[in-house]
């Protein structure tokens, strides 16, 4: 790989081509944004081709790299600039613009890659002796600038050695990995013994095992298998004050729970080293997809609490665009006008009122047909229409790519970024037009919203959104316009986060959302498992 | 209510008459435990009719005394003996025994009511400021020891005035109710309204919602309605150093989730104020009810798993009786000989093998149908056989009143007790065995033992053992016989605790539970949230 300041910050495989359909997509923004064929001003592609050089440079010293290469062994241990670059920053889209701007203030001093689990306690330790700092690294997909070295130190990553799978048990239905293992990685392994994890972030593609618990996050299918949380059994994590060992039983009552502590722990208690999750039986051919059209985004979303409150085995993904991002996903088909945008218009189903759900249901094939006969019928009762499996199916098709979509955008001058919280049913609608309003304000911005994982109680919204950069001050300016999101999901029931985390963006919200004694406690926790602050300082709140 | 030692131990309605189905099964174990008829040693009735006098006077001073008064209203702060006995210990064996045996050595000094969350808030604050104990008290049938004044102080009840229903919030689902509620108000209200709460332990009769969040219990039918920690959706909690409000979404990643402190805590974090649950439809019309019989334990735990991991919403009350417990209920029905005694046995349905699987699926008709057509699948395929719906009306009828043999029992020199643990399905066989063979070495105990909460990776075993009291000593020999119980689950992958909680019971065993940091981390929280060790002191680790 060329070590170039775009493959610093690319997504994915970084020399994948842009393909036709990203390229139709943008070319659709550009329209809708009104930046078609003009002169746009592209302010963050300077550097993209340059070689990477770090203002800062490594500050470990001679002993500590000599120590540290002691215990992984020397080509575990890097600290050239660009792998320093590359464990600087997560995907959050202030993250790509630092990138683009070359403004990487707080690298880590070096990137150690660990082999084994006494790897990881040994370094923990000898961190904690030095008072060396450690962000341990993942995926390197967090949005929510969760991994920044504020404090230097090491970018602990676990991808590279760290990713075995130790043992299915059958039985149980668990599987057990090292934290590091990558996403395909695993559900291969799974799907060649006819299990599945049942996770699917769409960060799939480059998320880790241990991510998933570290960030509390959800996957597009959790409304079926549940969030991490739920799908999560038991873990070992390494902490400076030792190693806990948790959860390894089906239920209990046996006091506080720590698994609820160290997730969406973000790095900051220790160092998650073994993740033990529930799996399931892989039946793809039982599963039964829908879509439905509904003529508002409050039917949609009535049919779909409804759903959730049926007493039925819900379908694992479940999902509504909102009426903009039902009229921009139509309009990137091409289906909004024509035949089937004018039958739509017909029967009701007018542009800026309809809105789409999506469902699947996977696993049982009895179970599959229940499910979907009692959507059915729930769909009918408010008003809506089904429209087969192709929207579904088209959808499916494009679960991880949409997220490849954002490096073009911004070479296009394009801002795009996204936000997400939970609401119970009561203040969703409320929610949602407030953001809405509070995102559309400068009359020019797009906000496609969805919801993608529901619960009996309420659900998330997803906000994307999408808007000309600025040509001056975009960094600045967007991370006021962020603030307003996060204040405004506050003001109406919201959560700060519903999957993404906290990182170093909403932290500052954290005591909105937090009782004062319920930040003493976590604070002592923290304050006990890592008594001199090494572990991912500055995320948090700690 | 007479003021007499009877009435401060024993279970539910004290005036109620001894019913005959009970005085029938209380004559079935003395048949089987060979006392029949015999002048055997009735060591511990002593007391029963004499006035409660305690040894121990109320150590609150008249100052406090009157603070107290001042904050709750003189009618509400109560300092009898009658009064302090009944909230000196919960529904343990040895509690009973202790009672039985005028040993209280540790009654609070003083009974508290509190109105309203603010009268909670003022008791927290003046007990936190004057160093002074507090129990936090619902129903009081804690059997795990978590209800003791080991440092004098007051005990909180909550149920006398602390339990109305707050709101119905139909569209997200969920009742908030104050946490001295008892279940039967709480379903009745909610029933009236088309909903149930789901969350049916077997003290349901007198346990509040609090406690079943202080616990961290589970309710018969939590295998489809999930155990508390599923149902709740917020709550507040009082502690020393603040109110905890927390919860109040359907679910997010905002780091650490102080819930899962606040479940299992038995009271000694803080005083559990207001609780939101969610609540289901109540189709009652809708239940299907199945038993099956098996050829063995084994055979029908299979059966379980294979249901659990079907990915096909499982029944919300899901049980095996083991061959023991099987054979001890077709006695007592008398079903064991006759006919059916002899068809079961042609069939290969044999005494001391034979399994009796009980399921209820409820909520939506359709569902149902689906469940209880993959349940029978399952079944056939695993040699059972349907057996109607008779064995689990007949389970139901009794759900709580089994609770009220333990007295007459215990009268007629027959120690009964119950324990209980959850393990994964790969050590579950290896568990039951152990644990029998642990409770039947002296060649008289009877021990049923029953699954009644079950999940995808494995479920509970649920323990019931039977035998002779001990003329002498049978206090210190019993718990001797605990610990070794304790021991057993513990060295075969059991947890020490699935739904009783831990109280100063199993404390004894929480570092074959927790890790050190997990235990460090704990403390600092109870440390965080009551500096001064005010709340429940004793009780778990602290």
């Amino acid at each position: 790989m060329r070590k170039i300041w775009r493959n610093v910050y690319r997504w994915g495989d970084t020399e994948k081509k842009l393909d036709h359909t990203i390229e139709h997509h943008i070319g659709h923004f550009k329209h809708l944004l009104g930046i078609e064929g003009e002169a746009h001003e592209l302010p963050l592609n300077a550097n993209a081709g340059d070689e990477v050089k770090l203002a800062k440079r490594s500050r470990l010293n001679r002993t500590a790299l000599r120590d540290l290469m002691r215990i992984v062994g020397s080509e575990n241990v890097m600290v050239d600039d660009f792998h320093r670059a590359t464990h600087s920053f997560g995907k959050y889209y202030g993250d790509i613009v630092r990138m683009r701007l070359g403004k990487i203030s707080n690298p880590p001093d070096g990137v150690v890659c660990p082999r084994t689990e006494e790897d990881i306690i040994k370094v923990v330790n000898y961190c904690h002796l030095k008072k060396i700092a450690i962000v341990p690294w993942g995926g390197g997909t967090s949005v929510t600038r969760a991994l920044e070295a504020d404090k230097g130190g090491i970018a602990l990553d676990l991808t590279r050695h760290f990713k075995d799978v130790l043992s299915l048990n059958a039985e149980d239905s668990t599987v057990t990995v090292e934290s590091g293992i990558l996403g395909p990685d695993l559900e291969l392994y799974l799907n060649e013994r006819g299990y599945t994890c049942g996770h699917f972030p769409q960060s799939f593609e480059f998320a880790t095992v241990g991510g998933w618990v570290a960030a509390r996050g959800a996957g597009q299918a959790s409304t079926g298998y549940g969030r991490i949380e739920d799908i999560l059994v038991g873990l070992r994590a390494v902490t400076p004050a030792g190693l806990i060992s948790c959860g390894n039983y089906p239920a209990a009552s046996v006091g506080g729970d720590i698994r609820h502590f160290i997730l969406g722990s973000e790095g900051t208690l220790g160092v998650i080293s073994r993740v033990t999750i529930r799996v399931r039986k892989y039946n793809a051919a039982n599963a039964v997809m829908k879509s439905f059209m509904f003529k508002s985004f409050e039917a949609a979303v009535t049919a779909m609490r409804e759903m959730m409150q049926s007493q039925v085995y819900p379908p694992h993904f479940f999902r509504i665009s909102d009426p903009e991002e039902t009229e921009i996903g139509l309009g990137m088909k091409g289906k909004d006008k024509g035949l089937a945008g004018a039958f739509l218009n017909t029967m009701g189903y007018k542009k800026g009122g309809r809105s789409l759900m999506y469902a699947i249901f996977e696993g049982d094939a009895a179970q599959c047909k229940t499910g979907a006969r009692t959507l059915g019928k729930i769909v009918r009762k408010n008003g809506g229409l089904s429209l087969g499996s192709y929207a579904t199916r088209k959808w499916l098709e494009q679960r991880y790519s949409s997220a490849y979509m954002r490096d073009p955008m911004m070479d296009a001058g394009i801002r795009i970024d996204t936000i997400e919280t939970s609401v119970h049913y009561s203040r969703l609608i409320e929610l949602w037009e407030a953001v809405r309003k509070y995102i559309k304000q400068d009359g020019q911005t797009l906000c496609l919203t969805h919801i993608s994982h529901t619960y009996e109680t309420g659900a998330n919204l997803y906000f994307i959104f999408v808007s000309p950069m600025l040509p001056k001050d975009e960094l600045a300016q967007f991370e006021k316009f962020h603030k307003g999101i996060v204040a405004t999901f506050v003001a109406h029931g919201g959560t700060l986060s519903h999957h993404h985390g906290v990182g170093r963006l909403v932290a500052h919200a954290l005591d909105r959302q937090h009782s004062p004694a319920t930040l003493a406690a976590w604070r002592a926790v923290k304050k006990t498992l890592d008594p001199k602050g090494i572990m991912n300082p500055g995320a948090l709140i700690f």
